[in-house]
């Protein structure tokens, strides 16, 4: 690879102890394609932005943390692929590539988090070196650092989480907001993984997640092999199976909270939210702290994104409707604060989240 | 055809003026096979009360009304198979044949329903007649009675529930209480017709209703068909839309009704009403009065069949969860009165159901 020739040897690789979706090796971004799991384990290697960014859109990575991650290394492989052309007076490559990483998915806020994080390193490094090596250098550590640091975040997310939970609970989990959707361990999935440990866990009921089945294919497989109790439940079957099962906490992950506590999360996460209310379960998010918005002031302002009909109409290539139907397919929706008892981040917990509470939990 | 050879030419044939998945030609029972739609037309013909049994518990056939006509023609099926055996002293054959049908689904009451009144038809013609032809007619004329007043009853249903209705309504709808689920012209979807034919219905959302996609395959073609405008939405974007749309009313079928006004029907109906009554959308349940059973005192107290694993962890023969995962997999949810603004049958409309409304209802 002859972009990566004098990087030293440590910043060409790094893989995380735990199972993590996203590795970095041999100076190549690896993901592990979501969309074929559980049927099949392949990683793809990309080794520029524009390729990173598509595979963002295109779902062969997903999940808020994830995708920030993922983009942080996008924007390490920019660098390096620019690295002949590059100066430290013209960042138009580079830059350019930013832009297209965020435009990749417009509602985890993690993913802007992250790439003002790799901006800032950049203008910083250019302040500091003239060497484009040098820059480069300290585009890739803080790819791996931002990688490092999520895995860290969720096991405290995890730790906090599990403070809440009483032995023997059952619990409800909604997507996938697993080791799979962040760098490692997860978030919601964090909690029930750190729980489980302390044996408080006797039950998870996985929704299945329609249209693109993360409850199904991703979190049941993520559960199943940690020998965590399993079954799936259709997503029209929740309130049955909240009226019929003592079901404890509902805990599920977040894509962007605004500055009132309101929560975007996978599509079915609001009904959730309320059908747990209604059958007075409580309701737990999980998220690392990087998945606040403060610029958004409520809810109703965060973008949905809305994804083809053929998401919905089709399963794979397979016609589920008749040709024609239109389908409305938002991937997001907004749960308000006063349907949530407890936001979790690695910073420690947001009992009843509210404006005041949320405010002080970043002054703090 | 042996069996038939004595019988009137007007008892071998009855096909309603409108569509119906349901026929009786030339002496056999002909059902549109509901789990190949909307991508295939095919009519499946059955001449033996084990078969329709099947069918029934396969279903072939599925919708409470449906289940209900079905399983009577099956009874006539019966009498018309073993009537070279068949005597008014013994009717072993003809009751185990009821037996069977009245086991192939155990949630809509209708099946217990239509299986008593060909009983009671039974019982009244041994009564009067000796002869075995007059025994079978009676069954047949019985059958093709409870299929043609099924019809009628979903036209009033559809004209008393679209009273309720004002001009420019959007409306939900869940699983498939159409044509396909009755003799003909539909329940819920009945009242969404009749409606529609005066100008009321702007839009009809349609939930896809998993694991058998009822709402996507079916609901979305017969109102496809009937151009009435109907866009599809999955599960866990029920309270997105309902937030989002305004949506007047959530219309549905029913399986049973409880004598306190609980409605049993496909799961994810609680889920809705639940999600309803948070949005200020009104829910109706559109069902014609034999779906009410006066024995059971309280929804708790409604069968409620559950399904094989295999329809949530797999999309026809395709795997959609690791192997070995678990599923809960409750065919129909229990929505109390409470959460019910209208059930509409054929007499009329029970607003705000209770008990004493119930009973009056019948009473009048």
């Amino acid at each position: 690879m002859a972009t990566t020739n004098s990087l030293p040897s440590t910043l060409m690789n790094f893989e995380p102890q735990e199972f993590s979706p996203i590795r970095w090796n041999n100076g190549a971004l690896e993901l592990l394609d979501q969309r074929l799991l559980p049927h099949q384990i392949h990683w793809i290697s990309y080794q520029d932005a524009p390729s990173v960014a598509h595979a963002i859109t295109d779902m062969v990575v997903r999940g808020a943390p994830a995708i920030g991650i993922t983009a942080a290394y996008g924007v390490a492989l920019s660098a390096m692929a620019h690295r002949g052309t590059l100066s430290s007076e013209d960042l138009t490559p580079i830059m350019a590539d930013i832009t297209l990483l965020s435009n990749s998915r417009p509602t985890a806020i993690n993913l802007m988090w992250a790439l003002d994080r790799m901006k800032l390193c950049l203008l910083k490094a250019v302040a500091k070196h003239t060497a484009i090596d040098a820059i480069v250098t300290a585009l890739i550590e803080e790819a791996i650092s931002i990688h490092q640091q999520d895995i860290h975040f969720c096991h405290s997310i995890g730790d906090h989480g599990a403070d809440l939970l009483s032995p023997n609970s059952t619990v409800y989990t909604h997507c996938n907001a697993g080791a799979l959707a962040t760098g490692g361990h997860g978030t919601a999935l964090g909690v029930i993984r750190s729980a489980f440990t302390q044996d408080k866990i006797s039950q998870v009921f996985a929704g299945e997640t329609r249209p693109w089945l993360q409850g199904a294919r991703l979190t049941s497989w993520e559960l199943q092999q940690a020998g965590i109790p399993v079954r799936l439940v259709t997503e029209g079957a929740a309130g049955h199976t909240l009226k019929h099962n003592s079901v404890d906490w509902l805990i599920v992950g977040a894509d962007r909270i605004a500055a009132d506590g309101s929560v975007a999360n996978k599509v079915g996460t609001y009904n959730l939210a309320i059908l747990a209310r209604h059958h007075n379960c409580k309701v737990m998010v999980a998220a690392p702290s990087s998945t606040f918005d403060l610029t958004i002031h409520q809810g109703d302002d965060i973008p949905i994104e809305q994804r083809a009909d053929q998401e919905v109409t089709h399963y794979q290539d397979i016609p589920i409707a008749p040709e024609g139907v239109s389908a409305l397919n938002p991937s997001f929706d907004v749960t308000p604060a006063d349907l949530i008892d407890a936001i979790v981040t690695e910073r420690g917990v947001i009992e009843r989240p509210n404006r005041e509470k949320i405010a002080a939990h970043f002054d703090s």
